[in-house]
């Protein structure tokens, strides 16, 4: 019973995804369909990447994930097909895929083979007429290598990590605003290790965070505070409040970093 | 294993989905319950009708879609099943699945067999009580004729259609604003092909658009421009932008066609 | 195949439902994941208590319902597993389950064999950590008793039942206003019966509604009513417009019923 997970910007008020589910089952009826998301931003390609990159670690071999947030859908962009750490992935070749082929050593195909799609592809929903088909027919048992060639001259976008800017001072950015509010910032725990020992100053937008807490509940209310998230990333977050909103910064906005 | 999908106005906030998926499963505990949407506009009972004909044409034979958006419940309006294109339908009689039998031969019955129901129906929840039950007995083994005699006088609303008012003018509508602010208008490419080769000027509110594009990523930044949508109606985009809100229209607004 | 539910106020827009199901699939790769739903508003402990007691009775007995709104996660609150009914229930012991074993004849567990977690887990995230993997080995054929001790010393909060305050007078509150704007009150027609018989006046706010209704489309276009809800609860309601917002109310809000 092969997994295909869906990770898109379709939202959820259109047929959009129930459409692609029903290609999948009708290619591949024993494949078990997961909806990750269908909420990311629309065309937010970098917001797409992230939740693929943190959502496959959890999933079992050979499962199959299909990320589709594809601004650039009917033009030159390829479709790809990325095997990595035991996995396969789908999507437009546009950097959504990014997180996975920089982090996990790599195959990455270019999808040219036009059996494995729906007849007569429209140049606006490749969700449906190329990505949903080939993640069935892998799930039902053609091999990666039917799908195309491997190429290296996939798109590697700069990936954000954090940037020296002093003696002891870095400068990230915020990765994501989740559902509570919390800012997941780009420094994580293994890279700036001193923070869980030494003072620190980080400053998203323009206030300071100075405390260190183990969980959500420790951080008095409404003050923001810094806590290692599930994903190892330093998050800024206030106790049942909106950390975002209570500093009022966004996805992209600079962090600074200052250890002592 | 049976294909039972779900496509409601209950939203994702509630009990209610969670509820008809109970219910199924304690029926049929080997069909597949696929999620459509929960999100169509509270009681749009069109815009559900345009969501269950845009997804059926993607699902194996013998799929059974729950089409529930019923303002009516607990009224006299009947359930009924619609049998058509290989697949099954089961929803209030209230057009929602109109656009179904205006396009399929289709055979359609009043669903009286109370032996299928939950007991003790509500007057207020029958896609718990009624249509869910019905779907998981028919992914059982129920034979359809069961449910019900069938009928001929089930409601038949007029279906929006272009409509000539002039030489080479035509009225229409927007069918529906997608959740990247697409506009998709009534007029279908099958029925308008000229527009692939002669000039022409699409009017929905007051802007005039006269581009035809290829992809979306082809339309100048926030200009609206028409594409052929993954449907085949014509649809009103921007690249990137929110075309619904660049031109002020909404569902149901009218869109005027000349062709010249 | 067993079946997990999943109530929680992680919301769709993130990784962490995806990261759930994946978990779980891992460790029991034959479970059927139905979402019941992610949008319990954040940290609401009512809200998700409401929603796991209107949802179970509707599955199949050895059902598994994990429901995950924790505010106090990574404190001292415990992780609990309840047998009730014929099912099971996951959560923390912060109230989210009261309603089930307030309401059903229980055996409550306390979580403490940290074999069934997934390794190192964090102090944020044990939906991901503790709860998903305990309810998946559940389902793989773990026996509840290998989850941790039997307690009785769970958090019992008070249960919101409408209190006598006048002759024929109570005074009860609204549980939760649905995605209608239905006012659902704490007001059972099991306990007060007499509405159907007796004239009445029940006051949400400060309007006084006085008619009974048996079905939506009864209502008189925008003046509220009382409707016996599909859960035995009266609700308050508008045809086809937003009660709550009519009457200006929202959960939580007092609500006095006098009958005479």
């Amino acid at each position: 019973m092969p997994i295909i997970t869906l990770t898109t910007d379709f939202g959820t008020t259109d047929h959009f995804a129930g459409v692609l589910k029903g290609v999948i089952l009708s290619i591949a009826p024993k494949a078990t369909v997961v909806d990750i998301t269908h909420e990311v931003p629309p065309y937010s390609v970098g917001e797409g990447a992230f939740i693929a990159s943190q959502t496959y670690p959890y999933y079992p071999p050979r499962s199959i994930h299909v990320v589709v947030v594809d601004p650039g859908v009917g033009t030159t962009r390829r479709p790809i097909l990325v095997e990595a750490a035991g996995q396969f992935f789908i999507g437009p070749d546009n950097g959504v895929l990014a997180l996975i082929y920089s982090r996990e050593k790599s195959k990455v195909r270019h999808i040219t083979n036009e059996k494995l799609f729906l007849k007569n592809p429209s140049a606006t929903f490749h969700g449906r007429d190329i990505f949903a088909p080939v993640a069935a027919h892998l799930a039902a048992g053609v091999a990666p290598a039917k799908a195309g060639p491997l190429i290296n001259d996939y798109l590697r976008p700069a990936i954000e990590k954090p940037v020296r800017t002093g003696h002891r001072v870095w400068t990230g950015t915020i990765l994501k605003i989740d559902r509570f509010g919390n800012c997941i910032t780009s420094f994580h725990i293994d890279e700036f290790p001193a923070v869980r020992e030494r003072p620190f100053v980080m400053i998203p937008g323009v206030a300071k965070v100075t405390r260190l807490i183990n969980n959500y509940a420790e951080a008095p209310f409404g003050e923001p505070s810094v806590i290692i998230g599930s994903s190892g990333y330093l998050e800024v977050v206030a106790n049942q409040g909106h950390a975002a909103k209570v500093l009022g910064v966004g996805t992209g906005a600079p962090v600074e970093l200052s250890i002592y």
